[in-house]
């Protein structure tokens, strides 16, 4: 695998003009900066269910997609070439008939792990702060 | 401020369908859903900017804007009246020539600091590692 996330440092680096008046650009760059990173590579409504989906081991394509509800093949097509690029899963071909292919989180992909534990904790507290207002 | 997240209990609930197999609907419920949940609130690539550019203050609708890098002043606007309809964030109104307009981040929405905390420990992280690859 030769593609690798091209962004340079020069498109990331935020001007002057972006950050908040009271910190400096330095300080800029390092406050946002890595969140913008990690946002961008994490980015639309399915990429973290689907790293989500592999955490709980290696999975087909279509395995996938039944397991996300509303994810058309189109866009988890573009999606695992996507964290293929990343680097965050690996897709292996087995010559089968006809072709098996399955998807598994690298080490680096599993590295998301804290972050899904984050946002299942907030979840978890939204959905008890929803159902007390509805119920 | 009447408007409350509308997505009730079952639209929300995975059927077995979309459940890993090795998973019970109950299990699948408990760790798949609340990670949905909080998805569904925070994606898109602008919410959880425009909720790290709020952890620094009150900000006027400008001043977001000029702050977060590509994007429009609609997509700024739709994204806070739903950050707002989800009370993660107030909208103030004060009456002076011309009108203010003031966002602030509500308590609710402060409890997001871990969970950005969390994207900006792994966009540090990953920044390196391209740094690394691409020197």
């Amino acid at each position: 695998m030769n593609a690798i996330y091209t962004i340079t440092m020069e498109t990331i680096e935020p001007d002057k003009r972006k950050c908040p008046v009271h910190l400096s650009n330095v300080a800029c760059t390092k406050k946002l900066v890595p969140v913008q990173d990690a946002l961008y590579i994490l980015s639309g409504k399915w990429k973290l269910q689907i790293i989500l989906s592999l955490t709980f081991g290696i999975k087909r394509f279509k395995q996938i997609q039944l397991e996300i509800s509303g994810l058309s093949p189109k866009m988890l097509s573009k999606d695992l070439k996507e964290l293929e690029i990343n680097e965050l899963l690996v897709r292996r071909v087995y010559d089968t008939l006809p072709v098996t292919i399955e998807y598994e989180l690298t080490s680096y992909g599993k590295t998301l792990k804290p972050l899904i534990r984050e946002l299942h904790k907030w979840g978890t507290k939204h959905r008890k702060r929803i159902s007390v207002k509805n119920y």
